[in-house]
Formats: C-alpha cells, sequence, structure tokens
C-alpha cells in the first residue's frame, strides 16, 4: 500500500470556523446558543470528529449522538459533549472546546449533558439551535423535560450557511479527495478484464479508494447499454462502456466525481456522445466566478443542453459540495434535494465549491456522464481532480 | 484484489425475518404496525438496505430516512418508502415488500409517505411503532402532523428482541466477517514494518478489510505500553506489542475481534499475560451454550479474573453482536451501552451471538486483549473466526 500524506484540518486554542460569521447568523435569527449534533456540523465546528463512531451510530436500542455546545459571542463557553470511546482520540488531537465531557453513549446521556451544560452557561431560559433533522426524538424528548423554559428552534440554514464558503484547508482537502477518487477510478478501470461484474468492479473501486486513505461512501456504475446504475451481476463486456460515478471522504470532505471508459476503441458515436456532454459541462464552469449569480450557471448549460442532438435524454445539475453531498449553494433544481430559490438568485463567493454534472441516457451507447468539481474563484473557477475526462480506453 | 464469494441474506416473496415472532411480540405491546426507519432495522426487516445511502446520510438541511412499513399480521401490506436513487438497486433485486414507493430523499418526504400509506390501510388511528433513538424530530413533527389520531410508541426493544436469535443465514454472514477480519488483521501485522504510525497500521487495516469486501467500521490499536487506543503519530518499533481491535461489516452484520501482536519474540512476561486473558476467554466460552442463564458467563468469567496475578487491571465484557454492535443479549454490565438486568437472567438460545471480550492493562506490558465470536448452539458453542490467538510474531 502506499502512504499517503494527508492534510488535516486544523485544531488548536481556536477554533477553524468564522465565529464572527456564526455570531452574526445566529443574532439575526434571534438564537442565543447551538448544540449542533448531527456528524457533519460536529466536525466542521470541532474540526474532528469521533474515529470510533465516524461510521456507524446504533448502539443496544440507543444511539451515539455526540453535541458540539456553542453559546453566541463565547467560545471560552464551547463544549463537546461524547462518549468515554472518544477519549484516546481528543487526546490526541485536542480540541479547542475548552470543555469536553465524556458523558455518555447514547442519545440520552448527550441530552443530559447538554441541558446540564447550557444550564451551567446560564442560557436554560434562552432561545437554543438544534438540528431537527438530525436530533432523535429521544434526545429532544429529554432535552425538553430537563430545559423547560427553553426555546429550541432549528438551526440547521444557518449551519449549512456558515459552510458555505470554504477556507483554504477545506479546499485542499477536496482538492485532494477529488484527486484521489480520479485515480481510483483509473485503476479500477485499468485493472479491470473483460466480463467482470458491475457488483465486482464496485467493489475493486471501494478497494481503491480505501487503499488511497478515503472513506468510501458510494459508487453508481453503468456497464454497455444498460441505464441501471446499481451494482448487479452484469458484465462489462467487450466494445461496451463504463460509467463510475462514486463519492468518497478525506476528513469529511466529500470528492463527487464521474469517468468513462470503454473496452476496446470507443466508436465515433461515443466520442460524439462524450462530446455532447463535455460540451455542456464546459459552458456550465466557463460561467464560474465570484459575483455571478448560481442560476446562471444553470441557464448557460440549459442553453448549450438544448442545442445539443441529443437534447432530449440530456440532463444537467448542479450543487454545492463539501461536508455534504449536496449543499449550500444550490444553484439549480434536481437531483435529491429540496430545491431554494433563494440559492439561484445569489452571487457565486470565492471559496464556494460545486459539483457540476451532466448525463445522457444514450439509449445506443448507455449512461454517459461527467461530474466534476469546481471551486469558484476571484476571476473564474479552479477544477479539482480534473483528469480522465475523455473515453479511458481499456485494451481487451 | 482477491474476488471473494459473498453470501447474501435472501430476497424473495416472502421475508427472511420470522413474521409470526414479530406479529407476537407487536400484540403483547398493543402495537397495530410499525414504521422502522434505522439502517440496522429496515435492513433486517427488509433483507437489504440502500446502496447509494449506506454510509451516508445527510442531503442539503435534512437526511435520508427509509421506512419499512409493517401493518401486524399482514405481510400483504408491507411497504418500503425510499428515495429515487434507491430504485435501481431494488429493482435487482426485488425485496419482498409488495409496495414500494419511491417518495423522496428528505425526512420529510418519508413521513409524509408513511403517513399515507398507514392511512390507505386503515391503520391511521391505531398504535404505531417507531424507533425513539432513531426517527429525527422533522420526522416525527410531519408525521404527528398528518396522523393526529394515532398513538405513537417506541417499537425499538421489540424489534432488539426479534434480531436477538440468529438465523443460519445471518450466522453464516458474522462467521465469514469474522474470518475476514482476523485475516485483514494477520495480513497487516505481517505486511507492517517496524516503526510504522498507528495512524498508518489503521489505514492498512482498513484497506486489507476492504479488499476483502468487508464494510470497515473501525480500528482501535495501541503499540508498545501506550494504553491509548486511537490511531496517531506514535510508533510500533522493535520489542513492542500491537493490539489491533477492529469493526468491520458484511452486509450490515458486524464482526469485533481483537488479536495481538508483537515485533520480535515475545517476552515470558508478554506470554504469561496473554495466557492470562485467554484463561478468562476460556472459562466464558466454556461455559456458554443453550438453556445457560447469560449472567452465568458473566459470573464464570469475574470468578477466573479474580484468581489471575493480574485481575486488578483486567476487565471482562460480553454482549451480543449482529446488525448492531452491542445488541441483545446484552449479559453484563459494562462497555458503552444501557445494562439490562433482565438480559443476565434469561437464558441463552441457539443462535444468539456473544461477542466476548477480555482486556487487560498491563504497565510494563501494554494493552493486551482477546475479542471473539462465540455462536450459542445446543450443546456448547462455535467460535467465528478463531485464528490468531497466540502472539503473531513479526520479525523484525
Amino acid at each position: 500500500m502506499t502512504t499517503v500524506d494527508t492534510p488535516s484540518t486544523s485544531t488548536g486554542s481556536r477554533p477553524a470556523f468564522d465565529a464572527g460569521k456564526l455570531d452574526a447568523l445566529l443574532e439575526e435569527a434571534g438564537i442565543d446558543a447551538l448544540a449542533a449534533t448531527s456528524r457533519h456540523n460536529v466536525r466542521y465546528l470541532l474540526g474532528t470528529y469521533s474515529l470510533f463512531f465516524e461510521h456507524f451510530d446504533a448502539v443496544a436500542d440507543d444511539r451515539y449522538l455526540p453535541a458540539l455546545g456553542y453559546v453566541r459571542g463565547r467560545l471560552d463557553q464551547g463544549f463537546l459533549a461524547c462518549s468515554p470511546l472518544d477519549v484516546h482520540h481528543f487526546s490526541n488531537v485536542e480540541p479547542w472546546t475548552p470543555s469536553l465531557v465524556a458523558s455518555g453513549t447514547t442519545s440520552v446521556d448527550t441530552a443530559a449533558a447538554v441541558a446540564r451544560l447550557l444550564g451551567e452557561r446560564g442560557v436554560e431560559t434562552a432561545t437554543i439551535g438544534i438540528e431537527d433533522a438530525f436530533v432523535p426524538l429521544r434526545f429532544h424528548r429529554e432535552l425538553t423535560r430537563a430545559l423547560p423554559h427553553a426555546t429550541l428552534v432549528d438551526v440547521s440554514p444557518i449551519l449549512e450557511e456558515l459552510r458555505a464558503v470554504k477556507r483554504p484547508d477545506e479546499l485542499e482537502l477536496l482538492r485532494v479527495v477529488s484527486e484521489r477518487i480520479v485515480d481510483a477510478m483509473a485503476a479500477t478501470m485499468h485493472a479491470t478484464a473483460p466480463n467482470t461484474t458491475t457488483r465486482e468492479i464496485h467493489d475493486r473501486l471501494a478497494s481503491e479508494e480505501v487503499a488511497r486513505g478515503l472513506g468510501f461512501e458510494y459508487c453508481l456504475l453503468t456497464a454497455g447499454t444498460s441505464l441501471n446504475r446499481a451494482p448487479s451481476t452484469a458484465t462489462w463486456d467487450p466494445g461496451g462502456i463504463l460509467s463510475l460515478d462514486s463519492g468518497g471522504t478525506l476528513h469529511g470532505y466529500l470528492g463527487d466525481l464521474t469517468r468513462m471508459a470503454v473496452l476496446g476503441e470507443p466508436t465515433p458515436r461515443m466520442r460524439e456522445v462524450l462530446a455532447e456532454v463535455q460540451a455542456v459541462q464546459q459552458t456550465a464552469r466557463a460561467v464560474v466566478r465570484a459575483g455571478v449569480l448560481g442560476g446562471e450557471v444553470y441557464e448557460a448549460a440549459m442553453a448549450t443542453v438544448a442545442d445539443l442532438p441529443d437534447a432530449p435524454h440530456t440532463a444537467f445539475v448542479a450543487h454545492g459540495i463539501g461536508l455534504v453531498t449536496h449543499e449550500s449553494p444550490r444553484v439549480i433544481a434536481g437531483g435529491p434535494i429540496p430545491y431554494d430559490p433563494e440559492h439561484a438568485e445569489r452571487p457565486l463567493e470565492a471559496g464556494m465549491v460545486l459539483s457540476i454534472e451532466t448525463d445522457m441516457k444514450a439509449v445506443d451507447v448507455g449512461f454517459v456522464k461527467l461530474e466534476d468539481t469546481i471551486a469558484v474563484t476571484a476571476d473564474g473557477y479552479e477544477a479539482y481532480g480534473d483528469g480522465c475526462r475523455e473515453w479511458t480506453v481499456v485494451p481487451c
């Protein structure tokens, strides 16, 4: 195995996130304190996460639930409630929170600790932000019981906004994870023999990603003319195409890219459809720079789609990416996410990162797609992991 | 990469779980229908799980949440509410639920679908079981709003009980995952050069597990005399010991084992302390058979601990293992889980699976531990992945 040099988000006596921006967002919303409990927001606010519970959470009939507590304007009152199983890791990395409490491993333990710690900070009757889509009912019941005079409100949109513009250390992680995923895809494509099942190719890609120091998240793939993107006993046969769309993580930061291969030389028709997809992708990225409205990226891409010979079966999507696979700026409708029209009407900022994706369901060729990672800069963009965007030709 | 032959839980026109037992448990608790939403219980009741969302759930400011719906006594009314991103996988494996609804990718989408589907089945005013520790507040709010006359109760203990005795196909998965983890540990130990960091060893083990077709869950490890079990820049140096405690999954089923290595020949003292740990493990497993009370395993092990030269720094824990790392039968107190004294007072049944673990904090040697997987049989036990329980000697 190659030893990989992995950058990390910084920990230390001060947090890496912009506390001034968080305070302003909380004040605007009338929120006095927050307790973040989701994997992505705890990681964002803390700079690290539990190693033991990074990939699972269930214990007995309850679940692990960490809580990062923050009182507006008071970094000195920050706290982390976590499991005794986390203590070794946190003694190694020393996160910024002045208070670290190994309060237990269940959601009830954590709710009790959060109530006590917020009470000690004098905000037990204040407005407290929690994550409605991530706190379990059991946590909410216990917190409500223990803090009967607090007003609990959803803080999720504020934390999504806080994460929207990435710091240089976050951009570096997103660059590295994207490069490693493309490298893992190329290795997988070149190592695959004719007539291998998509299940085996899926598992091989997972293995190649983990061997490069990544967490494996998912792989959607197609072989030949099939449009079914789930791994199965279907095989990749000579003359057929392969699409690999995969997500992997590095310290929680997601790369999400799609690349194409063919077993043997691509046909003229294969070259034509990939060129169409590339044309849409190029149009979209060419528009990107700080100050452009998110919706302009979508409109430019869709204008190119409209002119394609294969327009009727071509789709374009773009979404922010970071610790969450679809996050702010959610510039256009489509994909699995709730669309927020406000995102389309706001200007892109330097440090935002977009995943832009064009796919074509070409019945004569198969599922043809490119997905690229585009970091917004002051005067344009930088593409992460931008190799292998032509047909990867695998001899057979 | 070696291609691995992976067994799978069956899908088909009938579910693999014991519907009669579930009906009896629900009736005893007065529950008319249930909507399971946790990863482990959806997988258990369905026989498979989303591939796209197997490792993450966050999307925008909400989360993916599947729901498996079941009306007591009515397999014909079973349903799955899932994401459009799941449809390709489920069209490949064809789960047993007569109704499969791609209702959306957020917890709000799922709550609305569950309310509608339960309403169509005529149980909108009934007692409905949900998982209190796993449903997000946002799901609960929407479900309560949409089903104002339903009584929502916690169904978690019933589902934990339903999973306690494993079927032959589950036992086979637990056997295979345990064997592969031990094999991955041996490969990692033998491939490690002196002075490698524990972070690198951790990443190597993850890679070896994934290369064997497993999901990597966690690895706690120590090197030399350190008792800190989190990966770091600490190195495994000549003459020092290494403990590897790791969890991996196969179709969601967890293996969790600990094995020991030494760089160079073990000292007499090293042989002594591992023999002490082995003595406790042997005592515990020798007691195991159907009909024995869970607490008897604990008492036997603790009696052996009491006689050890290193008794004061030796600990014993045992817990059920399956789709959840600590699950029924939770035979003794200790570890991260809530202790349930009823578990200690009930007889073990054939098909239950225990993880038994003994660790010793020997300041002169380091952290010495064995953790084994013990399946209960009618007249004894079967140990899964039972190799490498002596010192693995790595030349240096």
